[in-house]
């Protein structure tokens, strides 16, 4: 078994329209900001870097590591970019771990930043095509609101899933948002509203404006050492139980079922079988809702609900924050905002803040235990999931 | 300490103008030439996958971990996608070795894969610009020629480096790769020839064409796995003893001397402080000679000459198959090409096939012990370094 990893710090700037600043300046903001959510540490502790950038944007694309690193004092150390798409700096987040397990480094940085709004809005999401299968999927028009429209279609058509159910969603995470001062967007909307959006235009039927993520501008961070030392550096380690990752082809069509993303399924697999506890145990739970259909998928991919159930449990409020298992508490990417290589340790975030019973708003209650990341990269191709326990793991 | 790691297998294709073959199936040959170099081993034992691309070339820019892993028969196993300019597939080794190391994975790959000749040349140099700093170089219109010729021009004036050196690095290189089967430049040439070439235009003063590595198409491969084990799956183990990695301002104008990459310089260090050798016991060397001058800086900055007689050393002959330290027995990135994100790989096979004595008419005498690989990422902006073993290192 791998050695024991705990995460000592997280950070996170502002998510939104942030036209003032550049994506250097985010990244720097999120990585202080968990360098100071550590004690006694300071940047020139950290021994391993990796950034998780996709170039979303019109700047810099290839090359980064020395371009973030210079910025962000972090020169002459080890900077490796990692990229999987909207997946980024979960994996990210994944070789930190492993960095740190293997003894190539007592602290590891994981972290992510992206500009969207640098760009209009039509070239950014051209841009985005390059997350899907550009040579037979982006290049002949299809975006990523449409894959997921498939997806949506599909789970309607076998699960009887309705509008109301993706609605159900939607309503929750900008419920949430309203408590989460980074948040994008911090205003709840009614299902009436909801429904509303149909009759003023589809993004891609049957996903409405308020089905989908928005684009955002931000960054984050985490900083993780052996569970040995971690109470060197944090009055509160929260440790690394699991961590899985999966990936499926690049191609929509090429998959077997839309309805379920293998990637995902996988992921949450092996993070489960290294943590030694199944879906039953998770009281919280952070999952890639970059539409809302995802989320439904995602709480039936991590084994929340049964096949099928995801959309009626939404619906019935099993999701909410005093449901049976809260999920995006702090608005998901629906309305805390999804800044695509920064979503993942966002997630990370808010998790080790929950646990901690540091998410001041956002808190649930009771304070818990075992909370759950689930990110995605593409229309399902990557996925990696980390479950994180306050306590630290037994075997 | 790290886990001790061991290199079971490698593999690559043919180097050069591959306009038949796509990047996909570049990168499985690659793949399955690593698999069917070790013994007993499947591609479906593969726990870990970490794939070098840059995306040059006009096609998917990104979320290419399914696209490969698809084509390559790879899924659902974790894939990352890791990009350091052209030390990507380096770094990518990096971080099998953790991958291992920390127990994620008992059997970790890493490889890289590039097609530069499925687009014009002056769009591939164009795109190769984005390895160097977008906004304030190579929009500019600097290419790594030009600035690789600024640290040549440095070089000379400080360390009175003659014409003459960089010659005789190209000769070296291009006599090697003649005893390369898979090399893209299998024919020697002359002190004449290179001196000649100045005549018929400069790429970047003092650079002339033989002073430039070419493009080229080609993929590599390297498997890695737990020493204590390594003997399942091979008569040959190859020890890793030491990885390092170091990183730099991504814009030349940013660096404090031109005639020194610090960032490979801080990379040697670290490899050498893990091995616990110096660069005296190193007996054979792939160093990252993208342009003749970076070979001989590369000589200089990992220890094996003193700073300024890296030139010197090169016309007597000191880097020759039959020298003090062989350097780049495979022709280099000079000779044997340049595919960008497979260099890396591609260096450590070399290397790997010198210690066990299979490298056949490249193989130096007597078989050496010890050997170092050396890749660099943009003009010197990320570095890593490997030094690898015939036996296991000691601590």
């Amino acid at each position: 078994m791998p050695e024991k990893v705990a995460v000592i710090g997280v950070g996170q700037t502002q998510f939104g329209q942030l036209y003032e600043k550049d994506r250097t300046k985010l990244l720097a903001e999120a990585v202080l900001d968990a360098v100071s959510d550590c004690n006694n540490l300071e940047l020139k502790d950290i021994n391993e870097v990796f950034i998780g950038f996709t170039g979303l944007g019109g700047t810099q694309l290839g090359n980064v590591s020395g371009w973030f690193g210079d910025y962000l004092n972090l020169l002459p150390k080890p900077i490796h970019r990692v990229e999987n798409a909207c997946a980024t700096s979960g994996y990210a987040f994944r070789c930190a771990l492993m960095a740190v397990a293997s003894g190539y480094a007592d602290i590891a940085l994981a972290c992510g930043t992206e500009k969207m709004h640098d760009i209009g809005t039509s070239q950014v999401l051209f841009e985005m095509g390059r997350g899907g299968d550009s040579d037979w999927e982006s290049n002949f028009g299809i975006t990523f609101a449409g894959m997921y429209a498939l997806v949506a279609q599909r789970h309607m058509h076998v699960y009887k899933t309705t509008k109301q159910m993706l609605g159900a969603v939607a309503v929750k995470n900008h419920k949430n948002a309203v408590n989460n001062p980074l948040a994008q967007f911090r205003r709840p909307i009614t299902m009436e509203q909801y429904m509303q959006a149909d009759l003023t235009g589809m993004v891609a039927q049957p996903l409405n404006i308020y089905d989908c993520c928005p684009l955002t501008d931000g960054a984050s961070a985490a900083i993780v050492t052996r569970a040995d030392i971690a109470k060197k550096f944090t009055d509160a380690p929260i440790y690394v139980l699991g961590s899985g990752a999966g990936t499926d082809s690049l191609a929509t069509f090429r998959r077997d079922d839309l309805t379920s993303l293998r990637a995902a399924v996988e992921a949450s697999k092996m993070a489960y079988k290294m943590a030694g506890v199944g879906p039953e145990k998770v009281q919280i739970a952070e999952v890639h809702d970059c539409f809302t259909i995802a989320e439904i998928v995602a709480t039936e991919d991590l084994g929340f609900f049964k096949k099928g159930e995801g959309g009626k449990m939404a619906l019935e409020g099993q999701t909410a924050v005093d449901g049976r298992i809260p999920v995006n508490v702090d608005g998901g990417l629906k309305a805390k905002g999804h800044p695509v290589a920064a979503t993942g340790c966002s997630q990370i975030r808010t998790i080790v803040k929950e646990l901690r019973g540091e998410a001041e708003k956002m808190q649930i209650s009771p304070q818990p235990e075992i909370g759950l990341t689930h990110n995605v990269g593409g229309s399902g191709t990557v996925s990696v999931v980390h479950i994180f326990g306050r306590k630290p793991p037994s075997k």
